[in-house]
C-alpha cells in the first residue's frame, strides 16, 4: 500500500474482502510474477487403524517463508465404524468435499468483490458418489475415488447465476479435482 | 460376522484394522455390488470474506442412510492475512493436502493389514506448488490450482518401498487428484 493510500483513502471492503489490498496484490504480481509462487504444506502422522492427524502451519509465498501462524492447525481423520474406524474425525474423502466447498465459496466471494458484486449469503451442498469396489481392488473398471461430485450453491446476490458460476470456477481446488494433476508419491522405509 | 465367527474366533486385528471384518466386507460386496455404493456429503456456509464453515455428518452406504454420528464435524476455512483473510482456519488448498495425506495413509494401513504386512509408523510430508496468477486470472497459461504436489511418506515396515507405494495408490483422494473428475457446479440465486 502506498503512503498516499494510507494517508488519504480508507481501504475499500466488499464482501469482507479488502479490495484495495486485492488490487494492490494484483498490481504487484503483474510487476513481479515471482510474488505469485506459493507453496502450501501438510504433515501427517498415523495414529492407529483409520485414524491419523495432519498439522498445517508454515507456507511460502510473496518471496518469503510465512511464519505468521504461532501454532499449527490440526485435523484428525478417521473412518466411521461401517468402514472399520472409530469416527474420531471426518474421513479423507469427506475432507476433500470440504476443501472443494470452501474453495468455491472463497473464490466466488473474492472474485465478486473485485467486480463490485455484492454477496449476501452462500450456502453450498456437496455430494460425492464413490463405488467402494475400486478402493477394495475388486474391479479394474471401477475408479478408486469419486466417480461423480455435484455442488449446489445457493447465493444471495443480484448477479446472474451464470456470472457467479464463472467466478466460482476460478477455484484452485475445483481446478485440481476437475483436471488431472500428476502427484509424486515417494515412500522410504526404515 | 457369522455366528460361528462370533462364537469361535476372535476378530483378527492388524495395524488397528479389524481384518476379519474387512474380509467379510469384501465377501459381502463380491456377492452384492450395490453394498459398495457410497455417497458422502458436505454442507458449507459463507461467514465473511475468506471465512466459511463446513458441516459433515450423514452419508449413504451399505444400502442405507448412515445416521451413526450424533453430531456433525465442523471445519472452518479461511485465508492467512497475506491472502486477505483472518486465518481462523487452514485454507482450502491446505485442506486438500490434508485430505490427500490422510487418504494415502489410511489406504496404506488398510491394504497392508489385508496382506498381513505390519506397519509400525507412518509420517508424511506434503508440498503443493501454486502460482497465484491462475487464481487471479492474470494468465491463461497458468493453471488455477496446484501445478505440482509431492508426497514423501516415511514408513516403518519390513515390506519394500515399492510394495507400500503400490498399496498407498489405492487411495480414493489420490485417484481424484491425479486423474480428472468432471465436477457439476450449479448456482441458484435469490
Amino acid at each position: 500500500m502506498t503512503e498516499q493510500n494510507t494517508m488519504q483513502q480508507p481501504a475499500k471492503c466488499t464482501n469482507g474482502v479488502n479490495v484495495t489490498a486485492l488490487f494492490e496484490t494484483i498490481d504487484a504480481v503483474k510487476n513481479d510474477a515471482g510474488l505469485a509462487d506459493f507453496q502450501f504444506r501438510a504433515e501427517n502422522r498415523w495414529i492407529d487403524g483409520g485414524h491419523n492427524r495432519s498439522t498445517i502451519q508454515g507456507f511460502y509465498g510473496c518471496r518469503q517463508e510465512n511464519q505468521s501462524r504461532s501454532k499449527p492447525f490440526e485435523f484428525d481423520a478417521d473412518e466411521p465404524p461401517v468402514l472399520l474406524g472409530e469416527d474420531t474425525g471426518a474421513n479423507p474423502v469427506e475432507y476433500l468435499l470440504h476443501a472443494l466447498a470452501a474453495c468455491l465459496t472463497t473464490t466466488l466471494v473474492y472474485h465478486a468483490a473485485a467486480r463490485d458484486i455484492r454477496i449476501g449469503a452462500i450456502h453450498s451442498s456437496l455430494e460425492g458418489d464413490l463405488d467402494l469396489r475400486g478402493f477394495l481392488g475388486l474391479s479394474d473398471d471401477v475408479r478408486k475415488g469419486y466417480h461423480d461430485i455435484r455442488v449446489r450453491m445457493r447465493v444471495k446476490s443480484d448477479a446472474s447465476a451464470a456470472t457467479l458460476t464463472e467466478l466460482a470456477k476460478f477455484s484452485p481446488v475445483y481446478d485440481v479435482v476437475s483436471n488431472s494433476l500428476p502427484v509424486q508419491v515417494s515412500v522410504d522405509t526404515y
